[in-house]
């Protein structure tokens, strides 16, 4: 569990990267350290989040955008939240898989993080891992999600762009989860656009948020691509780049970095406590008496909670 | 933001039941020392967790078993965890058409629970949900996920039975959700089983069980459906009958119990902790200058968090 040098994270080692966000999202001593010393190295990459229902063909649409921003000479860092398989313990589609078109380059890092199990919460590892690879150099930060559950719709709605990617001809449920994810937004895509039923999506989309009353220019552009054969690719980014232009020029860029840090520090402050706490619980209840309790339904959850919180100096260490 | 009374929640009054999960959900004044009078009249409904990838026919699924349920005497509670819809901010599927089967019936309750700004988290608030509904002399509690994203999935493996529904011909990606899901399962359902590639299906999940080497007597059943046409409900019931009381034999429906009654009480902690952290941290910082240093980068998330618990002492109120 030795933490790689910070010299070496910094210009992007592809080793001492993968070490790094290894010992963040497992917690190792000094990794916490580690990121504070990172810290002021990163806020400079464009970060952003991709995110869509099942079966979009967003990990395609990530590698041939990752191809596209390389080929105009920008470094990539792709952190992609994969569901956890129960047999491998990995990340489902895995790393390899995704790699094998940038296996080679070594101004591409990317690495799946599993959805179960992440200490601390999937958010504040999934934030912790990029700012990792903010310090590492890369240009772009791309955070891909599965467009439903809570925490994936949250990470990815905290990039400095959202990417909404949306195929034609999913299911009727599949289309009503869309609606969860509509609001976050900066950017469409209709991928798979060569199917039918694009044009349909297409429409649907713009009826949609014509409803929101904005005007249309301050509107989420839509994009149509056919990822698996790069078609729309070049449009897409030159759209992310006009998004970002402007919510640069608007501020908008500025206040949702603000957002970010803020909430960063909330959920910092939150993981300190409950850390504290669980020590203090495990000082006050060495016998688990009190949890024994809870567990025999002899006091209900709430007043356990507070019978803890009244015995309880958090401020000690 | 009257609370309803005890007893009228007690006796399964539907307005009433309404009303109080409505208090919780929003954490009226009041609602909290209600989930604690309630507590002592709970714990005694069997909660089934139920969930799947979008689109297998859950809602269904439920609806089918709840009037299974209603026809053997038995009362139910629906908890229907769903994606919002951004525009009319309800829950997508709604109370609407999931009650349209049993509208008439005192016997049943439902109630769809928006995914995103649950007040204490989704889990949090889902769980004093069925609080509500279990003092409310319910006999089975159906709780309904999508299973994809990390609540969604906790959620519905902390009930007494975890029915993981899957279906036939789904894409490929979304084949590969489902494996973050499969290790909860306490029983599988393969709906929409008059559908090429239902016996493919069936037998991959025989596979995929086989390699966990448990006996084959204590692997999760699989059970065949078409909800739409209510065939294999009636297997499906007296499956999930089987499947209770094996681990009531067992001590495994006991001890997952214990485990939700622990989660609870460390949620509870956890939240009653954050509040008073806020609190605190607006006190300590009134002019949120600590807060603008985070924003403007002059300080990290980590080490403004070092910085907050050090001037605070929680265990003041």
């Amino acid at each position: 569990m030795n933490l790689p040098e910070d010299k070496d994270i910094l210009r992007g080692d592809i080793r001492s990267v993968a070490r790094a966000i290894r010992a963040v999202e497992d917690d190792w001593p000094g990794s916490r350290a580690l990121l504070v010393r990172l810290f002021p190295h990163a806020g400079k990459a464009l970060t952003l989040g991709i995110t869509g229902p099942p079966g979009a063909g967003k990990s395609t649409l990530v590698d041939r955008l990752t191809t596209h921003f390389r080929k105009a000479g920008k470094t990539v860092g792709v952190i992609a939240v994969d569901p956890t398989s129960p047999f491998s313990g990995g990340a489902i589609l895995g790393d390899r898989i995704r790699m094998q078109n940038h296996a080679t380059d070594d101004g591409v890092f990317i690495r799946s993080m599993a959805t179960r199990g992440a200490l601390g919460g999937l958010s504040a590892t999934t934030a912790a891992a990029l700012l990792v690879l903010d310090a590492s150099s890369k240009d772009i930060l791309i955070v891909e999600t599965v467009g439903v559950g809570q925490d994936e719709v949250d990470i990815a709605s905290e990039a400095d762009i959202a990417v909404v990617v949306l195929v034609p001809g999913l299911g009727d449920e599949v289309q009503a989860l869309k609606a969860g994810i509509m609001e976050i937004a900066d950017l469409f895509v209709v991928n798979k656009a060569d199917r039918d039923g694009a044009d349909r999506l297409a429409s649907e989309i713009a009826m949609m948020l014509s409803l929101t009353g904005e005007t249309k220019g301050d509107r989420p552009p839509v994009v149509r691509t056919v990822a698996t054969s790069s078609q729309g690719i070049e449009e897409l980014a030159s759209t992310i780049d006009e998004v970002r232009a402007r919510r640069e020029t608007s501020g908008a860029l500025a206040a949702r970095r603000r957002e970010r840090l803020l909430r960063q520090f909330e959920t910092q402050v939150d993981a300190l406590l409950r850390e504290r706490v669980r020590r203090r619980i495990d000082a006050l209840d060495p016998s688990q008496h009190l949890r024994e309790r809870v567990q025999n339904r002899t006091i209900d959850p709430f007043s356990a909670a507070d019978e803890t919180l009244a015995g309880l100096d958090p401020a000690k260490p």
